[in-house]
């Protein structure tokens, strides 16, 4: 079939995955069904004792085999250790077939694409997946297609039943020997446990892994004890030092602060800019701008933003220290200024990840938002983005909240420079869909801006704008004329890689590259 | 057949129930089951809006018909007003056979007693019944039995799936426009939402009803917006002066005075009497004066409490100010100050009712508890406690966390006077049993202490202690001399109530009273 975003999803991989393919954003609205469950094992005995020596001894106790689903959290980023302990002893164990179902993979767990070689692991379900692993799927070691999920997406699986989870492993900066862990206190804070939460609640076995053992009871906790089965003290679950960056690069890049204070004027100019507005906004260098640019026009306009949700950086925490911002939703701390702000302000709330985004729960918080700034490897003339497969061809990117606070905000604003290197940004046909065009509101370039004419309110609220407002046509042709239309990338048939919509369906395919 | 506990359970009621009798404290150790799941609808367009007008608007939109289970928590208890603004609703809209599920029905409740006259309500499931329709039920009016629960008891028949509960209503004294709510910051406050956080979790479709709408978002929130289907607004959800008593009662009463300081005593010369130990208490007179007591002992020693849990009242919250005890885990507020407390001391902790108590989870905290002073209607010589049918027979208290707390813990205490007007505290054989004798390990009365053969350690640990420690059985004779033996209750042999243990098993049947 060809899909709502015009991608083709071929009839066999749909009949194969029981799935259909995407059928726009709210195809899914008011659908009812029954919620997915654990099956647990009961700790009636108050003389139980949850501590485990290793992680050998971890698995044994979990009753490790070959073809289970295995899940982490990447609240660590570049500096995880936890998956590679993990998959380090599954592989010494003999063990085979393993799907790692996480949050997010990159850089840090290169030594998996060695697994994927030799069948260790024969499945990623994931939202990022970087470096080694990434290369790995786009020439077609993977035994089985990565399904590639947006953050709400992979809570969606976990809690539709489209993944279950066998043993849910959390690395936690601290933990009592109950198993109530937190994201804070320790050696290797990482802020928030969001992601972990929905594994804690939908695995059937849940180790937690700390190396900053607490007294009891470690609260308010992030992963409560009764969802843990064990928990194991290992000497370090992370890299401090990679795990946050302890500077923001507030950026001096002429380009990104012009497209910033683009952004920052789109949205003062926009309807949905007023008291109580609610925000998110990106790690990247346009992206932390806006909040500098924003700062002026809030004080300017005496305006105080609602809420602020996300990944959580410096420049939002300072927003929320001079009262700019009512109070900031923490699904994920970037660095450390995000990390002090959740220990020491009160206003700065951790949610978790089905909180965040799911958009098959009763309502999450991206629905609530008014504006989203996020970023795009390529944005297409129907405002298709792409933000999972490199100019190469090759799966480097991730969806994370993009789809999902996309599709949920009223005004959602993709920043991207016209063309990167000799790449065009904006282009007739993206080589991938992440995001369907419908959920893209306006398109930020360093040459002008692109109003999606879906949003006829947009438009008209724009009439008459300064801002240097084209139509999406005319920025493709402007990227052309610098790169010329680009040669598209070779593919072979095989499906390596299947990019999941929030909902479920189906929103494409990625094929084995060329070699 | 005869349980664990010796009580005769009929064949037919376990057959029916699909049921065993009780067989011990920890025979489902370790047990395996799935979880239940509610079945949910999704929210994924935002511009969904949940709020309702009215009551009726909520129970229609909730499909609501005849033959439902409807939830309610009890933190307003006395002063509660939701129970019955739902039922009357529910009654005029002509809806019969409703089953009550609720974590306990107090005073505040009694026009439900004629619901169950009419038949509009047919089924009750809660730890307390008190009042009229606690007659209601020991007269046989109800047209089946009863189930009587422990707190912990009743988030495992939810979490396994004994009762399945089609709308849950949760009272909450502020919630936002989206569901989240809390147990703090309105003009009805109660402190904490413990009790519905499963509710919440596991109904089909949730209800929020409050008379204090707050800015979104309401964090951090007891019940998160992504359970809740509606928000009703009403003029009042309860009565403050009823939904918590302003003053702590410190009882004069040179009896209760007496006890509360066997009780001290008697944990202080225990082998768990340590740094870092654990307490719960109730709110009843001598159990709120171990309080005074222990303060005097702990300062003396020089010893800390680790975490005090349970029902939290202002003697609790006091040592905690005072750093006697290092924080407080609460999963009800019993009066106004430890509602004050949990706003303002940030090592005063709200968690789940399934945190507390549920034996079929992963660890609760009852099961980290050293200490935990309880009361009882009747002690028999096998130490089974019944602390639900009262000496005319008839259903007025509520197991609580009674069985939780007794079985959880190293060393469970009841205080109780010997005699209560002419009828033996202490007796051969209890009318009833909520809490079987192997869970309870000190008996203090006014005349005595009785240790539990059982505990060959705390006898050991008692030998050459300087307090009147006597047997059980001398304790019932000397109860006996006062008040004679006394007649046994007359009962007819219908069942109108079935005891059921923490685990599910049945402890006891209730039968109908004799008029």
């Amino acid at each position: 079939m060809i899909n709502a975003a015009g991608r083709e999803i071929p009839d066999h991989l749909l009949k194969e995955y029981g799935k259909t393919g995407y059928q726009g954003m709210i195809f899914r609205d008011d659908a009812s069904y029954k919620k997915a469950a654990p099956t647990v094992r009961a700790a009636v005995d108050p003389s139980r004792d949850k501590q485990v020596a290793s992680i050998h001894e971890a698995l044994v106790k979990c009753g490790i085999r070959d073809g289970m689903v295995l899940s982490f959290h990447h609240h660590f980023r570049d500096g995880d250790y936890i998956v590679n302990m993990v998959m380090e002893e599954v592989a010494r164990m003999g063990i085979r077939d393993i799907t790692i179902c996480a949050s997010s993979l990159g850089a840090a767990h290169d030594p998996v694409a060695r697994m994927i070689e030799e069948g260790i692991v024969t499945g990623i379900q994931s939202s990022g997946v970087r470096g080694k692993i990434g290369e790995a799927i786009s020439y077609g070691k993977l035994k089985t297609p990565a399904i590639i999920r947006s953050h709400g997406g992979r809570v969606r699986a976990i809690e539709e039943g489209d993944v279950h989870i066998d043993i849910a492993f959390i690395g936690a900066p601290t933990s009592d020997v109950c198993g109530n862990a937190r994201g804070v206190g320790g050696k290797s804070d990482c802020g928030v446990l969001s992601y972990s939460m929905v594994d804690a609640q939908y695995a059937d076995r849940v180790v937690v892994i700390t190396d900053c053992l607490v007294p009891f009871p470690n609260l308010p906790a992030s992963i409560a004890m009764v969802d843990v089965d064990y928990v194991c003290v290992v000497d370090q679950i992370g890299n401090p030092a990679k795990i946050v960056s302890n500077v923001v690069r507030l950026t001096k890049d002429v380009r990104e602060l012009m497209m910033a204070e683009y952004c920052a004027k789109i949205m003062a100019e926009s309807p949905f800019f007023k008291e109580g507005f609610s925000f998110q906004t990106g790690g990247g260098g346009a992206s932390l701008a806006v909040n500098m640019f924003l700062r002026t026009i809030l004080k300017e306009r005496g305006i105080t933003m609602g809420f602020a949700i996300g990944g959580i950086t410096q420049p939002m925490c300072e927003l929320l220290d001079e009262g700019l911002v009512k109070c900031v939703v923490d699904a994920q701390a970037f660095d450390q200024a995000s990390i002090e702000s959740i220990k020491n302000n009160p206003r700065h709330f951790e949610i978790s990840t089905s909180e965040y985004a799911n958009p098959m729960n009763k309502g999450a918080y991206v629905n609530k938002l008014d504006f989203v700034i996020l970023g795009a490897l390529e944005v297409d003339v129907d405002f298709n983005c792409n933000v999972v497969v490199g100019s190469d061809g090759i799966v480097r990117g991730a969806p994370g909240g993009h789809p999902d606070t996309a599709a949920g905000s009223k005004c959602s604003i993709i920043v991207a420079p016209l063309v990167r290197g000799r790449i065009p940004t904006i282009c007739t046909r993206c080589t991938s869909v992440t995001t369907a065009g419908e959920a893209i509101d306006i398109v930020v370039t360093d040459y002008g801006i692109a109003i999606n004419p879906r949003r006829k309110d947009l438009v008209e609220a724009y009439r008459g704008s300064k801002l240097p407002i084209r139509t999406i046509e005319e920025l493709r042709d402007a990227a052309y004329v610098i790169t010329g239309v680009p040669d598209p990338i070779e593919f072979e048939d095989r499906i390596v890689g299947i990019i999941e919509s929030r909902d479920g369906t189906i929103m494409d395919v990625v094929r084995k590259i060329k070699e």
